[in-house]
């Protein structure tokens, strides 16, 4: 999917919401356990509900991975479900992966060629040859971390260089030797607040990935004061506060109930844009 | 494995090699395509073939996701085969994984509970609790990137911050608030030559994972000379110089050969401290 479609999908909806599908075999309804495929099944009800409010998909690859073969199927299985039955939905490995290019090289084939989604989140540390063999895909998106939702992101991320830059910015800029806005994007975290103005300074055009929303308690209002462009720019994330708003029988309902709120939340926001 | 054991392992076979296992369909042998499961029928060629020259097996998550189930399925055979076959080595899932808390802990729960596997290797970007979700288990190891062998090294890994310390300095010595020479190894690349020196001041007694000899042209001599501890303290990674060194039906008995050669280097390396 390119950046026009995403806009236009985003100005279609009203929402710039993203589903983190980051789902816990221990934490979905009881019930469906006794499905063949507890994980999909989950998912798939979870997307049917949810779909009309949001834009975009993120599978969390560490839940699937954690569950070994039949988790990799589930993940298949799920990204077939959305690329069949919501083929407008932009979709999102988030993998943040990050090797020696040979390596970055079959991540990307598994991701792109194989699977066919639209993005991968990638780490930035082992530099440019680690990311470039994710950006030759036409139509594909590297999304690269820039500043992380979490405690750690204070580690290392926002460490001052002797050029007077912090890491994350260097990130930002130095990246932009490789990629543009229509292959790049970088993850935000949501309770980053007032950094989003030093960002955009920074990429004043890019699409920004912005978990942190919901249960690790980042403001929608605030981001989009200081994140939001003139063609939105902005993908925001809920996982947990969506997928797990319920454990009972009604959870893709409670689910969707809840996206939907968020969307209407959006909808506010994109008002100034549209 | 505990480090104590590592190190018998060591004196004991006079080696520190880890045998990169970096298997990819597109490059095994074409007979072995007739197998049920090619990737798993190479791999088990190759350990049965190097097992006593090596201390260490590193799978590269990448080439085996690229296959999808398929893959998973190969890797956790290859990891089961090792661990049966050959329960002294040391195994290596080289995953280069790290998110925030609650996604860390899912891909922990994967490597070392799920798969039992001795250690991962992980990035340092998101900070202090992308990784400590890692070290809560018992015998277990993180291998943290620290300085890498790519070109792409230089991007990130060499900034100076204000402080004075460029920034896999600062990822060394941070990382030992949360562990310790026990539960933490470090990745520095062969390529890395003389700033095994400078690594050393600030981590004189932990491991260090040394990729980069062979395909990518790291000096075995160098690496020894300026990164080798009294209990030798390095565990160095060969994949496709040995792996891939023969193509025919003689490759695994060529990988033996190789890995024989790169074992006897070795050997001459421990004299000064065995």
């Amino acid at each position: 999917m390119n950046k026009q479609q995403l806009i236009e999908q985003i100005k279609l909806k009203k929402s710039f919401l993203c589903i983190g599908l980051d789902t816990d075999i221990k934490k979905i309804p009881e019930h469906l356990l006794k499905e063949e495929d507890p994980i999909f099944a989950f998912n798939k009800a979870i997307i049917d509900a949810t779909a009309p409010y949001c834009i975009a998909y993120k599978p969390n690859l560490a839940f699937y991975e954690s569950m070994g073969v039949k988790g990799w199927i589930a993940f298949e299985k799920t990204v077939e479900y959305i690329k069949k039955n919501y083929p407008e939905q932009f979709i999102i490995a988030d993998a943040k992966r990050g090797d020696i290019g040979n390596t970055s090289q079959m991540y990307a084939r598994t991701f792109f060629e194989e699977m066919d989604i639209d993005s991968v989140t990638v780490a930035p540390y082992m530099g440019e040859d680690s990311v470039t063999p994710f950006l030759t895909y036409e139509g594909k998106w590297v999304i690269l971390l820039a500043l992380t939702s979490n405690k750690g992101s204070h580690d290392f991320q926002l460490t001052t260089g002797t050029e007077g830059e912090r890491l994350f910015e260097k990130v930002l800029r130095k990246s932009q030797e490789w990629a543009n806005d229509e292959n790049m994007m970088y993850v935000v975290g949501a309770t980053q607040g007032r950094m989003f103005e030093d960002i955009r300074k920074i990429v004043p055009n890019h699409f920004l990935l912005v978990p942190g929303v919901g249960a690790q308690g980042g403001s929608l209002e605030e981001v989009c004061k200081y994140g939001m462009t003139k063609d939105c720019g902005l993908i925001v994330n809920s996982s947990r506060a969506i997928i797990y708003a319920d454990k009972t029988e009604r959870f893709a309902e409670v689910a969707g109930i809840e996206a939907k709120k968020v969307q209407e939340q959006m909808a506010e926001q994109l008002k100034s844009i549209l």
